[in-house]
Order: structure tokens, then C-alpha cells, then sequence
């Protein structure tokens, strides 16, 4: 299980790579990059696990079987996911369906999103005697929803940076939220859209007005958007 | 600057790697990888920052001024850090002072330690139903200390991961402004040490035993702390 990085293919990791380029088999995410399956030599059996029709529970579970199949069939396969598997990558889930399977499983992390996209765009998401802490949060369900386990209250109190990765869709629900919980509307916001990428796009607005300046802009999924006062700071202020 | 990743020397990026080979001086934290320098040509200067005989802060002046000295002699500099620059890694100051002095920087994202050490000690940050958001935090000052700005109150409310950073030599100080705040004392805790290393350490346990525990194991820095239902989780209860 390999972390393929945050989009530009040079940022997997250097075993990451090494691995890649033994593979019989890649069963690739939607996120993974791209770029690095046309390295690989032609007989390479290349899974697009985002063709897979189904629903998405049950994709989940076509998945787990794939793996599990072509690997018990004594096939050396790369599972190659975007950003890293444990970070919103349901890389254990898939862990867990191999452990069960008796399929033995190496762990390569990736670079995340959540801190690398930012930083390629200037957005440290820590800097001493600004942000002491950082949280990633994922935003698949708003605050509020049924299905959520984040306590917005509770990280809205906090005065640090916060990574929201995905939900850009609806970055007004989570920043109202943030706000009704305390914090500053001047608080600075960066959205990073296709991050590390060529096509990378930041828009730099605040918690006040980030879903209409990020409506205005066009943002749309992949993003990340960051939070705090280390989406203020930029080198040209130094 | 360069990302080295938590310690293990497959786990920089290509690109990484890529740079370092082409330098001339490798400016080399305590924490990098050291493995990687074994690479190196003979002709290639290393400074190693963690020697220069100077208090705390003085010493980050003397590196930014050594990088900014070399860099304008027209020399390649690698800035080799261990994990990720931007997270507790100062590496926002130091581009602020090549940015001061007109050097250019290329920034390139490390593996965290924060997500990667406990990846490959099977512990996942997030988890589908589980933990769907995670903070990292850094220990190097504890609840109450006049210089903290982490609000552990609210941390203490949030149910999900919480990976601490260093400060693993006062675990028992978090643990307790943890379980103040209203975590159970039952939460399941893992600190892995020299995660990634040959010499990688666990020690598993909760918040109301990690100090006595970790005591008990010997456990030293470095090492990342993870608190959290995902430090309960292990592939052999699939």
C-alpha cells in the first residue's frame, strides 16, 4: 500500500517508487498521480479503482477482493493512492480486509495533502508563536450532519491552523461554523486547488468572505483549504 | 529545503533525493536522515546545524546566515530537515530569511513523522467511522506553561486523534490536561519511538497509564505519541 503523494509524481517516496517499478499489478485511486503509471512497462496490469460500477460501499468491497485475488494469486500488487493511505484514504480498512485474508501488506505512508499542498503555496501549516498545533479535519459530511464526529465547537475554540480537506464544495457551512464557535471572521483562509500540480490555483480570502470569494474563483474539488493565521503570513511580508 | 522524512532514508521523496544529489553544501538537521549522507560525493560540504555552539535562538540565526552565506557564494544548498519542514520544523523562519536576502528556495515537502511513524507501527491517524479528524500538536512546552497557545480544554473534547509531538519526557502532563478536559481515561494511547529506524519502539496503553508505562519501557526522544480509538486498532483484531 503506497502513498503515491499529493499530485506532482516526483513527491512519492523514494521506496515508493522502487516498489512501483516491481509491481504485476496497480489498482490506482482517482487522487493517486496519474503521472506515474506511464512509467511502468506495458505487461503491468493497471486496476482504475475509480471505474469500478458500483455504489460506493460496495466499490469498497470490490476493491478489498481485487487486492486480495490478484495477490493470492502470487501477483506483487501496488495499492497507489492519492496523498497518504491513513489520512482520509481508508487505507486500513483496506489493511484490515487483507489482514483477515492472511495477505501480508507493507505500509509506504505518502506525503499528504493536507500539509504539503499549502506548502508548496506558501502555507506553512505550523510557524513558531502562530500555530502550535494543526488539525486536519475531513469535510465529506457538514457540521451538524447526523454522520459527523467532529466537534466543531470545540476546534472553532482553538486558535491554531486547520486543514479541511475535501468540502470545498461547501466551505461557507464550515466556516460559519468556526466562526459561531469564536473565531475571528478576519480569520486568514487559502484554498489550494490541485495542489503541487501545474493546474494548482490558490485563493487567499478569509473565514468571512471564503465561500464567496471561493465561489467567485471557480474553486472546485480537489482543494485543500487552510485556516489560521499561517494563511496570512507569505515571504513577500517578511 | 528538503524534507528528509521521519527517519528512515527510502521515505524522502524523489524529488528530494533528486536535489540533494546535485548539492554542493547540505545544510543537516539533528533529526534528518543521516543514512542519506553516505551517499554523497567527497566534495560535497556538510554542515551539520545541530553542532553550531550557540544557545537556541542564536543557533537559528547562525543557520539562516551560514544558508544565506553559501547560497549568495552561488553554491547548490540542500536545507535537509528531518520530516516535514513546515510541521515543527522552522522551516517558515528560515525561508522568511532567505526571502529577506533575496535567495530563492525551493520548497520540498517531507514525510511527516506525525503520520508516518505511527503508519508503519500499524496505527492509522484517521479511520472511517472512527477518528474523521486529527490534531498534531506540539509538546515541546505543557498545558499552562506561559508560552503555550494550544487551548488543551478544547483539544480534550475532540474525540479524534490527537499525535503529539515530542514532549514524550512529560507525557504525563498531557495525558492528565486530556483526561481534565474530558477525555476517558481509557483512551487508548500508542508512543512509538525511533518510529520508521531499525530501532522503532512501541509501547501501547491508555491516558491513565501512559506516564507510568512509558517510565516503565525506558521510552526516550524521539518519539510520537498518538491518543485516540485509532491507537486501540491493530490488523490481528480484523
Amino acid at each position: 500500500m503506497v502513498g503515491g503523494g499529493p499530485g506532482d509524481p516526483e513527491l512519492i517516496t523514494v521506496r515508493g517508487r522502487r516498489l512501483l517499478a516491481r509491481a504485476d499489478v496497480v489498482v490506482v485511486d482517482r487522487l493517486a498521480p496519474r503521472d506515474l503509471l506511464d512509467e511502468l512497462p506495458p505487461h503491468v496490469e493497471i486496476v482504475d479503482a475509480a471505474k469500478i460500477p458500483y455504489g460506493r460501499a460496495a466499490a469498497q468491497d470490490v476493491i478489498n477482493r481485487t487486492l486480495i485475488e490478484h495477490a493470492t494469486a502470487g501477483r506483487f500488487v501496488v495499492r497507489l493512492k492519492g496523498g497518504d493511505p491513513y489520512v482520509f484514504g481508508r487505507g486500513f480498512e483496506e489493511l484490515l480486509a487483507c489482514a483477515e485474508a492472511k495477505v501480508p501488506v507493507t505500509v509506504v505512508p505518502g506525503i499528504t495533502s493536507a500539509f504539503s499542498a499549502p506548502a508548496v503555496a506558501d502555507v506553512p501549516v505550523t510557524h513558531r508563536g502562530v500555530a502550535h498545533e494543526v488539525v486536519v479535519v475531513s469535510g465529506h459530511v457538514p457540521p451538524g450532519d447526523e454522520r459527523s464526529l467532529v466537534d466543531w465547537e470545540a476546534l472553532g475554540r482553538m486558535s491554531g491552523t486547520v486543514v479541511l480537506m475535501m468540502g470545498v464544495e461547501r466551505i461557507g457551512l464550515f466556516a460559519d461554523a468556526l466562526v459561531a464557535a469564536g473565531r475571528p471572521g478576519d480569520t486568514p483562509v487559502a484554498v489550494i486547488q490541485d495542489g503541487t500540480t501545474p493546474a494548482q490555483f490558490v485563493v487567499r480570502s478569509t473565514l468571512a468572505t471564503i465561500a464567496s470569494d471561493a465561489a467567485e474563483a471557480g474553486i472546485r474539488p480537489p482543494a485543500v483549504t487552510v485556516i489560521g493565521p499561517v494563511a496570512g503570513l507569505a515571504p513577500e511580508q517578511a
